[in-house]
């Protein structure tokens, strides 16, 4: 059984109360309480309307401490608060998620991973429709392997493709196979480019990301614990993925493009290319270097935001 | 196609020297340098055989501190160290995961998910390789959703099995599918349930352990942010998984048990329950009585690792 594009609304034809963030379940509106265990949330202990009710932009990345290091940017970037503040971490009861905020921003981590990243993406949906957020954007910034560019290259993902280069995401829904399309907001998506060119900072590009259930044999890699092929084998993978308008490879989007489609969030993917997997497998460069590299990415949401928020 | 049973080993039938952490993967042993990246180690950088070489047994969790947690407790319980000694994180140099050790015990955390756990044990494989690791047993701590048990019971998984109860893992390498199997070490589990029976501290279990992608939709919740089933459709997934001999649903175990297969390390997987979930989808008892379901594997394993160095 297949989804049907009826779940993603666009705000853009509907009246103004319909750009309430809206989940794709009713029972949710019918729950006394709320618990988000994975971020020691809950709607009986918070009061999530006071907490987040003005957010209007997520950014979401793997690690923690890099989106820590991203609102500490954006609250300097922007003007929101004053240097040297403190921004503590929102789900200080837990250790699987970080999460903070500053003025209209939220900044979450996700950890590795289509499942983990899908954790996240349920509590923060509801988060966001339990608060009565409206106009909400969600940006994933993150790392991966390019395809045929120079390492250090930004990639805006056009589409999120799957091992066989299509623009699905499947999974079991009880013991059933569901397949979700992974559309991701055109405009969005032209926007960032647009502001990466005014930056002039870094190389940019619109492309396809494949987005893989494993790092090593899940992206034909040579140095995992298992390796059954060649380097020939590899090549004529990624070669392939290269004719498909794939330009760069991470674990993450496909399940992120279909869950904010879902709730009719307009939404964005943008990641950095540590390496060129044409080239090699291993993350050798230099700390500094890769250091750097991450930053891109929070440079470009960061100018995006300045922007949208008539700071610019 | 599918990976044939030769890549697993049984250290019992092989000479001493074929107990030796073995790899299913030619190319690591040519390699110059070996970077684990998401360990923040490497070959040319760390003394492997110097910092590992001597280790029996790795415990393996989600949490980062529910891993410091674990080495403390054996440290203490094991006599190994003195009381108050510091265990540093030998992974600091990232946030991905965190690695502590004491004296052949080694303590690491995984985050959520099937790929999560996937790139840990990858570059865990070629740690104990490059260190000379012999005889290592790979046991993993977690917490579960159980089905028609009480809650804080521990399962110990018999086999790890999909969302359609196979004992199969199945992934994309360069775009074909491939399926291992998930088989776990018999004697080991059966190990660690009699030293349950000797502890006598609370009820432990053997059965099946269904892995899924997903928290929510892949494990039948009614209550994440999308939903398109009923609280019938969900019982009668529920209750086939319980005929399928199901006794607890997570999200790591099968590829967990594949890899560990597949380099020929025997390996168990030790979860609490923390809810039955034939009676609801949210987490919600008090954090202290969470709080000490989750020692539950922890003292498990720790009597083991007791009679096991002749500490008991």
């Amino acid at each position: 059984m297949a989804a049907t594009g009826a779940e993603a609304k666009d705000p853009e034809n509907h009246p103004s109360s319909d750009r309430l963030v809206q989940l794709s379940n009713p029972n949710v509106a019918t729950m006394k309480e709320d618990i988000l265990y994975h971020f020691s949330l809950s709607t009986s202990t918070h009061d999530f309307p006071a907490m987040f009710g003005d957010v209007k932009f997520v950014c979401v990345g793997g690690s923690p401490s890099r989106m820590l290091t991203f609102i500490e940017y954006v609250a300097t970037e922007l003007g929101l608060g004053r240097p040297g503040d403190e921004h503590p971490n929102i789900c200080s009861g837990t250790d699987r998620y970080a999460m903070y905020k500053v003025g209209p921003v939220l900044s979450v981590s996700h950890g590795m991973g289509i499942p983990s990243i899908a954790i996240m993406l349920h509590e923060l949906l509801k988060l966001l429709y339990h608060a009565g957020c409206t106009d909400v954007t969600v940006i994933r910034i993150g790392t991966s392997g390019g395809i045929g560019l120079e390492p250090g290259s930004v990639v805006i993902t056009r589409q999120a493709v799957d091992a066989c280069f299509k623009p699905e995401f499947e999974q079991h829904v009880l013991g059933k196979r569901v397949v979700r399309g992974t559309d991701l907001d055109e405009g969005l998506a032209q926007e960032l480019l647009r502001g990466s060119a005014e930056l002039g900072e870094f190389t940019t590009v619109l492309g396809n990301t494949l987005c893989t259930l494993d790092f090593y044999e899940g992206q034909g890699r040579l140095d995992g614990a298992l390796c059954s092929y060649t380097e020939k084998d590899k090549q004529a993978y990624l070669r392939a993925a290269h004719a498909a308008g794939v330009r760069n490879i991470e674990m993450e989007s496909s399940v992120f493009a279909a869950l904010c489609s879902a709730c009719g969030l307009p939404a964005a993917v943008v990641c950095v290319t540590l390496l060129d997997r044409l080239l090699g497998d291993q993350i050798s460069s230099p700390h500094e270097v890769l250091a750097e590299y991450q930053q891109r990415p929070q440079r470009l949401v960061g100018h995006f935001l300045k922007k949208r928020l008539g700071r610019a």
